[in-house]
């Protein structure tokens, strides 16, 4: 089958290699129907050193059961499944806590426990605590539309859900969303349906914003660092952001971050932090008493809330997705994303 | 009248100075009946470099109103008083949302704008908005251990229960709290009452702990560092704290905080940072989901709950005062404290 390997910074190759098989009895092998690639792919696909055995990519993916282990129950052969970007047993004490991505029998793919998405076929271990049955859709006769919207719920979507989740979005608040990328505009959309009265969305990219605002930004601020921060000050009242969502990962939303941030109130992370340390001592988040919240989104804990809000048309998160290429094109995939060109780029089989 | 000031590390003296008057119409002053030494005063007796003006200290007093300026509204002379450690309008937009720490009109005292408190008298600015009056206690004839209780509302208990408050202490949580100082065991109280099912006490002062566990620790932990961490991993079947209280404010303290939390947990820090950076990235709070919280407590916010809560003998948070000393020996106090002798000094006029 082919599989997507990076090798280096801008180096994405798709080989062929053997199909997976079942290795433990409580694998599933799901064909892909569609994946795609994911922003924080595009942090390896700019640092990467060159190495000489390619490293497995993709963590979203929605399919068709094709086997299963003796230990699975939950799903069968022909189900069609939305496969969260983590695998968890969905019984262990912390996925009972809700933080499934914690899972202590859990991982995450492209990894030496399991291949990376971006392929034509995926093994997916503990099946029966990952993968989430879509009821009653035939992929192959389904609506374009609706398998993107299927398909973002592996990440993009309920990442930026995790991120309002976690920062309390409530009605009335005002939120500020740093980053106009695919999590970012789904954290808008996430922040609206959580009843923002006010969202903020920090980003440059017209067309980006321009869903923003179709999906419930109140404002869009092109400006960053010092100005930008004194634009949202300006927007509000001088009081700062009740809760601001950092879709980025870098340091500079960071600062941004906690340069907007209220009194009392709350930064969500969901962009994969490119740093270790960072300021957090009375000069920054300590006296104001600011909040720090946010990781991995344990897309599993939302799953079975959001697919009948896709199937109901109540969202169609899968307009992030505004390229779909053939998986053997992965490369420009990757490419189109990493130069802006493209937001999101969906990958067909 | 006399008043407290440092000049130095090590360089406490008490000295004469004019009474302090009115200066604005929202002003009161207030006659102290005790003061007294807090752990945070121990950072500048520990680092403070020497010079000529001493830095005039000290920010918890109960008193009575001598003066009130013209548009007191809310108290007048004879009123017997809390003074919370910062002063507030408590109407601004932050003081509404329960950040008085932050209010828009608010301060601290031994500030250029506010003499500190370890004084005979003192002025307190916005003096409707941070006094809090207790009814029916004549202070002259109090009971001493009643006079030691609500003189701990004006910062240590309840900056204990800040802590507890905001790390979302609730029944069945396991927490931790890291330091045995009167801040560490106040919050060892407050999560007791909050509902807490089982209660971990860092700290290795016996007669501290005893203390706590006699509030509610039901284990105490002596040991630091990676040992203490081990320690707690092992009480908690391997999977770490809900909820760490952080009472202590330096880096190996938010280290070992940072070990123990559970995945999806929160850190909740009271003790003010002695650093600006920290971990905060995938490798420490980002990749378990973790929650960080606290900052200077807004005691004004929990004082009218807990003034009735002290009068009806529910709790006796002044228990952590171990030692009285007259006002003149403050600089005593200070070396007790400092050396571990005494776990808090009360100063009386």
């Amino acid at each position: 089958m082919k599989a997507t390997f990076i090798y280096g910074a801008g180096d994405v190759r798709v080989e062929t290699v053997p199909d997976p098989v079942i290795q433990h009895p409580t694998d599933a092998i799901v064909r892909t129907v569609r994946a795609c690639v994911c922003g924080s792919d595009l942090h390896r696909y700019h640092s990467m050193p060159a190495r000489d055995t390619g490293r497995s990519m993709g963590h979203e993916l929605i399919g068709v059961v094709e086997e299963t282990g003796a230990a699975v129950t939950s799903v069968k052969p022909g189900d069609f499944v939305v496969v969260p970007f983590s695998w968890q047993d969905n019984t262990c004490v912390f996925c009972r806590e809700g933080v499934q991505t914690s899972c202590l029998h859990g991982g995450f793919y492209g990894t030496r426990e399991a291949a990376g998405l971006q392929a034509e076929r995926a093994r997916i271990p503990q099946a029966d605590g990952s993968l989430v049955v879509v009821p009653g859709i035939d992929p192959d006769t389904a609506d374009e539309g609706l398998l993107a919207s299927l398909l973002a719920l592996s990440d993009v979507y309920l990442t930026g859900y995790h991120a309002a989740h976690m920062g309390r979005v409530a009605p009335g608040a005002t939120v500020t969303v740093i980053g106009d990328g695919a999590v970012g505009l789904s954290a808008v959309l996430a922040s609206r349906r959580l009843g923002a009265e006010r969202i903020i969305l920090m980003g440059r990219h017209r067309a980006r914003t321009d869903l923003g605002a179709e999906w419930g930004a109140t404002d869009v601020v092109a400006e960053r660092g010092a100005e930008g921060i004194a634009k949202v000050m300006d927007l509000t009242n001088g009081e700062g952001s009740h809760i601001v969502l950092e879709a980025v990962g870098h340091m500079p939303a960071y600062e941004q971050a906690s340069g907007i941030v209220r009194p009392g109130g709350i930064i969500s992370r969901v962009g994969a932090p490119q740093y270790e340390e960072a300021p957090i001592g009375f000069g920054s988040l300590f006296g104001k008493n600011v909040r720090l919240a946010g990781g991995p989104a344990p897309v599993r804990a939302y799953l079975d809330a959001a697919i009948p809000q896709v199937l109901g048309g109540e969202i169609a998160p899968g307009r992030v997705f505004d390229r779909a290429i053939p998986l053997a094109d992965a490369a420009a995939g990757y490419a189109a994303m990493d130069s802006r060109e493209a937001l999101k780029v969906m990958l067909t089989p």
